[in-house]
């Protein structure tokens, strides 16, 4: 719990009302819980804010709420992700900063301040970053590179040689340098070829639950730096994914694939291998790309156009089949 | 193995036919196996089970099989449900109640008749409730609740401030409570939203194998009693799900969207986020939601619409491209 | 590293240029690096091969590279993938064949050579074959038979009764036998079928990273011999699959389909249940299949047609909604 001008304080940020307010916690407008700090990002929220039951909110300067403490900040939802992680909770601790219970490869640097659960197994040849952590039944193989401040929640694998920079997480069960998945014909039968490469994730990328991203054949498949990777995605082997992506639950990108900078592609898209995607390209959700997006733009359908397109072609389907009227 | 006899007491049902057959499993009509109770569901099956090596069978009272022994119930399909529960195998044991190398918080509570498994770890304050079963590689993060008759299966994880109802069930790789994918753009980088809220799982939910539920950001993210989620289904921050819902495998649901009670979403469908679905909606595989639905009914398509104009709409699509005859 | 008139002699392949020449890795063509050996499939891959920094290729024996050593072989990418198994490097190790800390049943058998990690459990009468390893976090339950020379990777999960052959591999996070999604209503509530089959996955059978394969409701789901399933993919109960299909990413089958010898789904198709897909069938992404495949051939779309009407189908759906011009 903090009274309000703490936080205020905390990030510098200006205060007007009632100073002493205790916030217990923080909620959304529709929440409308009292003891919680909230926030408004559009003026035409400002009615309910006032009518709530909350008793503070961030707001911009020029939009403050008649009758409760406002907290001023131009980008009201950046300061409450600023804000939030005064109230994150613990998560999980066990004794001793590496637990007795951890099996380490003796060849392994664990930096100083990193902290190890029980039930991890660290290869040979590995190093964890300072102020990394790695819950319970995180495995990770022969070599792999960690940096710091990473956090890799439980059962989360990370195979040989994959190099992770700092401030990355992995949700539970987020798998990083599992096999490519290449065979070659041979009599009627498919040979594995082995898949030498690695994964390299910039600093700051984040993979969700259950996420993969798959080993390159001979190199790495590369993940940009800040880029987000939401739940159930699948990256395969060797795609090259630029900086601040934003790839949405269960979406998947075949081999060798080239994102650039800033894609965002929504959920459960399909990217064909061997493309080229631009920078500053948005994905509509369900779509497949088939071809390279040479352009900056928004797309959508199956396969992709560029949306305006795509939403005419859906309204004549639909309007095509009407019945007899 | 069971005496037939013995089957039709424990469940006090009406058994005609030769009452010592030993039945040593169950099996489908279509399996056809000497030894087994099937059962059937419509009378055009007759025909078959009286041909077959079955011996035994479960049927309605108005449709009895001629030289097979019958139990009769309204329901053939339930009663076999309840049945099988006699067949059930061994899964996996371990010495003593509390598997000596399960690390578990000194503030948890164990029921005294909760089974925890080899490599599971319990965090702070948390709950394990009676009856309940953690397999091997379980992790509960800190404060968890976790009602009676529940089973995680092997590595499943829960994460902090999590509640399961009774009789919930996670198969192998299930990740509750995952950070839910919330950022905030700033400077052209995407600032995580800290992911404060939780999620509950009312009773008799049950979740499929390597599904993911995401933690609400301030409040929780909630399936209601009694709904089913298969496997790698993917479900949003603060969803909000009603009763006796059935979502099938690798659909997915963005944040915040609310469904009523009894909506199915068969395989692969995706539904955009901030939607209300109403109470009765069935959604056929594949399609996209991504407005709201506000009338009971069946929908298809890309994005949906009632099933019938989808059809018709695809008949169209297709005719329409015919080559030149 | 290996000197390149050793990697020739190992596989006894004909080698020109110069013998001596240190390798220390395979590349792609489009790598370019020096010091390692690539190959070319295409013969207008030449020209780029001459003027590469790579000193080595694989080559058909028609095809020689002027200026580069050669080894010949009628099928280079074959040659490749055998070749790599020379670099593959270490991935993990552990004290001791089975670690002190796997806790693996008194009646269960593991052979003499196969190799067990920390944190690994193996159930009551389960059997580990000859050179199989099973990599730290793996769950095996109860009876499950694992043949030789299987790589179960961390963190994988074969539930009770499953059967798996000679040479299958499972990639980190993979659930074998999870239960199948069965319910029958009753009461307006879903009863769950207990799924007291298992999951049968023939010799060579690959598993991609965090896919699930459900076990049957009352006898086996099975993946005939040499298929291989990439990650993320949901297999539901009592699919029959047979020999040497190509399951890619994020595809899903539903329950009790069945497929024929060298069928090819491409990533994210959805198949429904209770079908029959024929021999030699090939379905390209994203799509929906339906009803019977009954004629082998290259299908398409949602749902699926020969690939070349639904090509004509979208063409004729983006060009009839063309703005005015």
């Amino acid at each position: 719990m903090y009274r309000l001008q703490a936080i205020a304080e905390k990030f510098s940020l200006a205060l007007e009302g009632d100073q002493n307010i205790e916030i217990d916690g923080l909620c959304g407008l529709s929440d409308n819980l009292p003891g919680c700090l909230s926030f408004i990002t559009q003026s035409n929220q400002r009615k309910d804010a006032q009518t709530s039951q909350i008793p503070a909110f961030v707001t911009r300067h020029e939009e403050p709420i008649a009758g409760k403490a406002c907290i001023f900040h131009t980008d009201p939802e950046y300061a409450i992700a600023l804000i939030a992680r005064l109230f994150e909770p613990t998560k999980l601790s066990w004794e001793g900063r590496i637990h007795s219970s951890a099996i380490i490869h003796t060849t392994a640097v664990i930096a100083p301040d990193a902290t190890i659960g029980p039930f991890v197994v660290v290869g040979r040849d590995a190093k964890i970053g300072a102020h990394s952590t790695l819950y319970p039944g995180v495995v990770v193989m022969d070599r792999v590179r960690i940096g710091a401040h990473c956090v890799l929640y439980p059962n989360a694998v990370v195979r040989e040689d994959c190099v992770l920079g700092d401030y990355v997480s992995l949700q539970p069960g987020a798998v990083v340098g599992g096999d490519g998945y290449g065979y070659v014909a041979r009599n009627g039968a498919h040979i594995k070829i082995p898949q030498l490469g690695n994964v390299v994730l910039e600093d700051e990328v984040e993979v969700g639950s259950n996420s993969t991203i798959d080993r390159g054949r001979f190199t790495a498949t590369r993940i940009g730096r800040g880029t987000k990777i939401d739940n159930l995605v699948m990256i395969a082997h060797n795609v090259q994914m630029g900086e601040q992506c934003l790839i949405v639950a269960q979406t998947g990108i075949s081999g060798s694939t080239k994102l650039g900078d800033r894609v965002t592609l929504a959920g459960q898209v399909g990217v064909t291998g061997h493309l080229n995607i631009c920078d500053d390209v948005t994905v509509l959700g369900k779509s497949v790309v088939a071809k390279h997006v040479l352009r900056p733009g928004t797309y959508a359908g199956i396969p992709i156009r560029p949306a305006e397109q795509w939403r005419r072609a859906v309204a004549k389907f639909y309007s095509d089949s009407k019945p007899d009227e």
